[in-house]
């Protein structure tokens, strides 16, 4: 539907009857506006059919598998650009000595723990969904152009399995990134000036746009998880489980930290993988109570895994004196990420699994 | 600091130096002006001392515990504001078939699993904290009021520990109520009209005013826990363990669900009690780690715990024929608040007697 109509010669012809009458007010994204049109009030809006008839649906999600990817890649950027701010911040900002005594004067408040921890944790989230969604996208290379069509086919499923995880998670976990981002900042991030808010008001947008969380949610379950009875979904648990296994082997306190968490968190993972196959049909409103958890669960354990990946990676380079500040860091991040994310794991399966029937109890008209 | 001076007769002089420069730009509590002030800049601003000298902390403090309270109670009442407004819109709202076919047509969202879990954990984090904070202020009632002195020491020692937990955890949880009444609104509720986004907004400051919640945590770690080592929030665990007890002998699903998970969550409370008591001298640093999931699953555990005793009495009357639609919502909620909300206190116990070394593990410049 163009703004404008296009004479036989390529000239601009009359406009349209397709106006733009309002611009809306919204929460955040404010440099991309939304625009309320009226289409065909005055005598009918002109439209040309792109593509085959009938195939428009088909377009639209060719546009929409890619966004959705691309969506979660919005998350882990706002929650970058979030981490970097309120590290600034903390570093700048003076108020009361550290607990520890360590210095005997106001300081900069990342020498407070709970700042440490909220940055950690803004940090943790980041690197996770990042990791994620690179090795998302290298399956994504390698199913459309390993030479080996095995290769292809099996990277392609991983793929497909990862989209809903990447756009989900790391979109949701840019909430408590951005908000955490506000908090360090203080009173000073409720101010607009600061910067920080704009980050808490546009990364809403990212859990609803291309497909709300919960759509995700029921393309993890249904297309992804019920379709082929678990193969992918426990495919993955048996890869992770090979990271532990070399993670214990490593020996290290962080490796075994690490995989000692994933152990549950993949434990938490396969009983909800088995919940979600065998009530699919029989119990519908069951699973679909619980598909949002599960999608958090799955994308919680998933990102842990890369981390977990990354860590054994840093310990190798770190002992063949590579960049060490570098490498201690990702093996810093990882262990916070095992030891404050990844234990979520246990509750969310008891959630899903146990407390499925809760969730549609009420009555309706006692909401 | 006055605006104007005021002559000896009661009439206004000049303008005082203490002038308004700007009003700032804030993300939320726009009808709330922040200013900015600019004193004395022409000549000198007048101020009175109000009170007696040296004593203003003393009385910012009286105003600042009942501030404490108040913002708490806020984050109950956006919160309450929100879920109202997204049970509205799940009513009228037509969007998909249900999963379970129960209607074979578009039906309002409220139909949809995913939907409902929504709402309910908006609904049973509010009356959790609201119950709370209900029980806390009966407590200050009987801290003042009560008859015997022993008894009014015993609520002043409650309230004094519920401050903090009613502050600092009804506020965290409504930031994901309100992020959830967003997101039952999808795409609308990004458009400010619509009005789900401005409690998204303005939540954020409750977390930050009248003490953050790291603020909210020292005091419980600190004044509230440690200080009498453990005492108080040991005395507390053992109410709770005396209704666990009430709801077991009660037998019914949703009363042994509720007992079962109060007492999952109270272990894990004693637990991170011991630790934050253990700690606190030798080891400052690791306890103030986890000061804020510790205020978090206090939180959790003493709002569950209401909600159990609440399910306790809806039971009974119930059992008398009151008001049978009520009383079953309020079974309802507390069994969904033990089953989603309540399963998250293990795993905070883990990050915080566990994991308070990675918090603090990355080089100052690594960040």
């Amino acid at each position: 539907v163009p703004k404008f109509l296009v004479n036989k010669d390529g000239s601009l012809g009359a406009r349209n009857d397709a106006p733009c009458v309002s611009i809306e007010h919204k929460l955040g994204i404010k440099a991309s506006p939304t625009a309320v049109l009226q289409f065909g009030d005055h005598g009918g809006a002109v439209g040309y059919l792109v593509g085959q008839e009938n195939r428009g649906l088909e377009y639209m999600f060719i546009m929409m598998n890619a966004a959705r990817y691309g969506v979660g890649l919005q998350g882990v950027a706002i929650a970058e650009r979030a981490y970097q701010k309120a590290v600034q911040y903390a570093k700048d900002r003076v108020q009361s000595r550290p607990v520890d005594g360590s210095i005997n004067a106001s300081a900069a408040i990342i020498h407070h723990p709970d700042v440490k921890r909220m940055l950690m944790t803004m940090r943790a989230y980041t690197e996770g969904c990042r990791a994620m969604a690179s090795t998302a996208v290298a399956a994504y290379d390698a199913a459309h152009h390993h030479p080996d069509a095995q290769v292809r086919k099996d990277n392609a499923t991983f793929y497909e399995f990862m989209v809903p995880l990447v756009k989900g998670y790391s979109t949701e976990m840019s909430l408590e990134v951005t908000s955490l981002g506000v908090q360090v900042h203080g009173g000073m991030g409720f101010i607009e000036e600061t910067g920080a808010a704009q980050y808490y008001r546009d990364a809403k947008i990212l859990t609803i746009y291309e497909g709300t969380t919960a759509i995700q949610a029921n393309d993890l379950v249904g297309r992804k998880t019920a379709r082929d009875g678990g193969q992918s979904a426990r495919a993955i648990a048996t890869q992770i489980e090979k990271t532990e296994g070399e993670l214990q082997a490593s020996g290290t306190p962080a490796a075994l930290a690490m995989a000692r968490r994933l152990a549950a968190a993949r434990q938490a993972y396969l009983d909800v993988v088995d919940f979600v196959c065998g009530g699919a049909k029989a119990s519908p409103n069951a699973v679909f109570a619980g598909s949002v958890p599960y999608l958090m669960l799955a994308g919680n354990l998933v990102a842990g895994w890369q981390l977990g990946r990354s860590l054994l990676v840093a310990q190798d380079l770190l002992q063949k004196g590579q960049d060490e500040a570098f490498m201690r860091a990702k093996i810093a991040t990882a262990q916070f990420y095992a030891e404050h994310i990844l234990v979520k794991a246990p509750g969310l399966r008891d959630s899903i699994v146990e407390g499925a029937e809760s969730v549609t109890a009420l009555a309706l008209d006692s909401f």
